[in-house]
């Protein structure tokens, strides 16, 4: 298909009327069809039904004997600890399992830092206004969130396919000491997909940072969420730390959120060993500790890393097919024509498109009048405001391929429309 | 049994002398007795076993259609507001149920006081240093940890056997503006089982303080923790501060921790529509959502409040000689000998010894060596300091019949022994 640009007037006037009509015949579908949740569909929860009954009334005993019916345990249980040690790359005494949210784990952590330090013996940010974070994006908008509600202020840096744009990341954090950190989703982005590479961890781990009291949230929400042509490698950021001198600078994160149940799955922090005694030190003012008896479900119903990992290849079998149909619609729709481009995610839950400049919003709107929801303009960068006004979020995973299709094709025809617009 | 102090010299010899020869029997039994936890015992969880299989593969949704295995629902499933609004006594838009912790609501509640201050508009408490609250003692000690956590200096009120010295609250808040809030245990209070008065109620709603935002934290976590004889009345702190026109005052929290089972029950948190509103603003930062399923669990378990109560007469028929067991043998031991006084609870989970001043401390520690565990002396009192040095906690939940009965008469004969070293 040609490039848009390349049509002259008359052309443009023709290739947009003829949108139009189909943009026309969308409408009159009456749809209502929700591209915007980035939350796994019933086919996949059914994988995990066994989670439901794996208990009985007579097994709620961990393996050295704990009655999980009953109150004791900060962190976790022993053998939900070494399997998600493994899950998270990390030893059984660096990991904490706590509740079902990694977002709950990620708020406390950052409040904690604000309101006690974020380290033994640092001072809270609360006595260090302004503090900063930096944020890629696009990104993840409750991470952003976070930092609003908080008072951190975000400063965006650009993701370059590999991770962030390392040289902006190493000025931002070499030369201010009020920037205390930077939120990561190293592999498989939300929402670009990409994965950070070694050198860009090697990066983040060794860097100069004017903070001592510096912090990489490191959400791996995405560990082994691959799409069918097995898991990319992530290189091993508390190993590359450990080895840099800054063990404390890394907070993993993670949670079986979008493996098992959402909501209703486990949720874990991992760091250092100095690191999770600091948030023991915390957690134990804020539980007696977390529901055992969800981590023996999962213990029982999964096994071994090995076990999770077949249990993600049927996640696979039913992404897989969604995520082709966005790249299917997509291409066939706007390839050649110069009015977008998108990722081609190998794992996670989203497929991001980006836009001429200033398109984004008026694209998501028209798709909106026919019927067709996107996550809102902007909710993907600090503060909401895509300061180019060009980046798109698809969630594929939620809605039946017949909807992700028509869904896609709408998009396409509103981006088109609105390029052709753009260009008078 | 005469009062020890009525005794003459030779005969506080000789008294001493059979109670150390006692004393060194049970140290020859190389006991090992644990009556500091104020937990469930394994017959009382048996008690919720339904709860590990009540879901099957087929039956994972809510009334209305929501799937509990995916996200969705900050404040809790509409069914289990409507059980649990019924237990705490509000209206199902007056509740949000919130994870399997109350602790950590009500941690997470004076956090956000805190940070961002404790109601829509009002000043955070972090920018009106120093704050102080109204701790009424003895009391439970997480609930003191959480103030000196967040540097909230505490302030002990008396208890008078139906709730705290009103006189003492009413003078301290209405003259103080840094006073900005209460601990309260109205029902059964932890350690010394009293039952706030309708009068004691009613002053805390109507109760002129200089603090605008002067906030009560109202752990009502024995509800329904009778002891037999039927549950005791509590006015309703909610209705009777919307009639004194301070319906944003109490925050209330309970839980099924000692209901279900403890760490992997439900817990609530209720106030005034306008502060439940105020609440969620705050956690949907911190949250997508609680276990749905955990809630569907307990719905389906407990069906509607009449079963709960049925469900806790079954942890009554358990209790119920445990505490007796107390009261038998603290008799036996010490009644009329003037060296004790102790409550005599009729719901809650603990007995409340008060020694002489400056006894506490001592008889713990000889309990302790003679192999029977107690609360740390001071535990009850903010700071961990009891400044009379007398009150002495005692869990007689989880430990077995026997246990108790040999655990009591070790620390009556240590508190005797202690009382006549004290009288010289």
């Amino acid at each position: 298909m040609p490039d848009v640009k390349s049509l002259d007037p008359a052309q443009r006037r023709a290739a947009h009327a003829a949108l139009a009509a189909r943009y026309g015949e969308f409408q009159a579908l009456n749809m209502n069809l929700d591209m915007t949740r980035g939350k796994p569909c019933p086919e996949q929860l059914d994988l995990s039904v066994g989670l439901l009954d794996c208990l009985t009334r007579k097994e709620f005993k961990a393996a050295d004997g704990t009655d999980c019916r009953n109150y004791g345990g900060l962190d976790g249980l022993p053998e939900a600890k070494a399997l998600f040690a493994a899950y998270m790359g990390v030893r059984p005494e660096e990991i904490i399992i706590g509740g079902s949210s990694s977002l709950t784990l990620m708020h406390d952590t950052m409040s904690w830092a604000v309101l006690f330090g974020a380290g033994k013996g640092a001072t809270p940010w609360a006595a260090q206004r302004p503090v900063r974070f930096l944020c890629p994006s696009p990104g993840y908008d409750r991470h952003f969130a976070i930092c609003e509600h908080l008072g951190i202020e975000m400063l965006p840096v650009d993701l370059r396919g590999d991770g962030p744009d390392m040289d902006a990341v190493e000025r931002l954090a070499g030369d201010d000491a009020s920037v205390k950190g930077i939120w990561c989703v190293p592999k498989y982005s939300n929402p670009t997909g990409e994965v950070y590479s070694d050198s860009v961890v090697q990066r983040l781990a060794a860097m100069r940072t004017k903070a001592p009291d510096f912090r990489i949230f490191w959400d791996n929400a995405y560990c082994v969420h691959h799409l069918g042509s097995g898991p990319a490698q992530l290189a091993d950021i508390l190993e590359h730390c450990r080895r840099a001198g800054t063990p404390e600078r890394p907070i993993l994160f993670g949670s079986t959120s979008k493996i098992s149940f959402a909501g209703s799955g486990l949720a874990f922090m991992a760091g250092s060993a100095a690191t999770m005694e600091w948030a023991r030190g915390h957690l134990g003012f804020q539980t007696i500790g977390p529901d055992k008896l969800n981590q023996l479900r999962h213990v029982r119903f999964f096994g071994d890393p090995a076990g999770v990992e077949r249990h993600m290849q049927g996640h696979a079998a039913i992404l897989k097919p969604k995520f082709d149909a966005v790249q299917e619609v997509l291409g066939r729709e706007l390839a050649g024509k110069g009015v977008a481009e998108w990722t081609r995610p190998s794992g996670g839950y989203f497929t991001s498109i980006d836009t001429w400049d200033g398109c984004a919003r008026r694209a998501i709107r028209l798709a909106a009048e026919a019927g067709v929801k996107l996550t809102p303009a902007g909710s993907t960068y600090p503060y909401k405001r895509d300061p180019r006004d060009r980046n798109i979020r698809i969630a594929p995973s939620f809605p039946p391929l017949a909807d992700i299709r028509r869904a896609m094709e709408v998009l396409a025809v509103c981006i088109e429309m609105v390029s052709l617009e753009n260009l008078g």
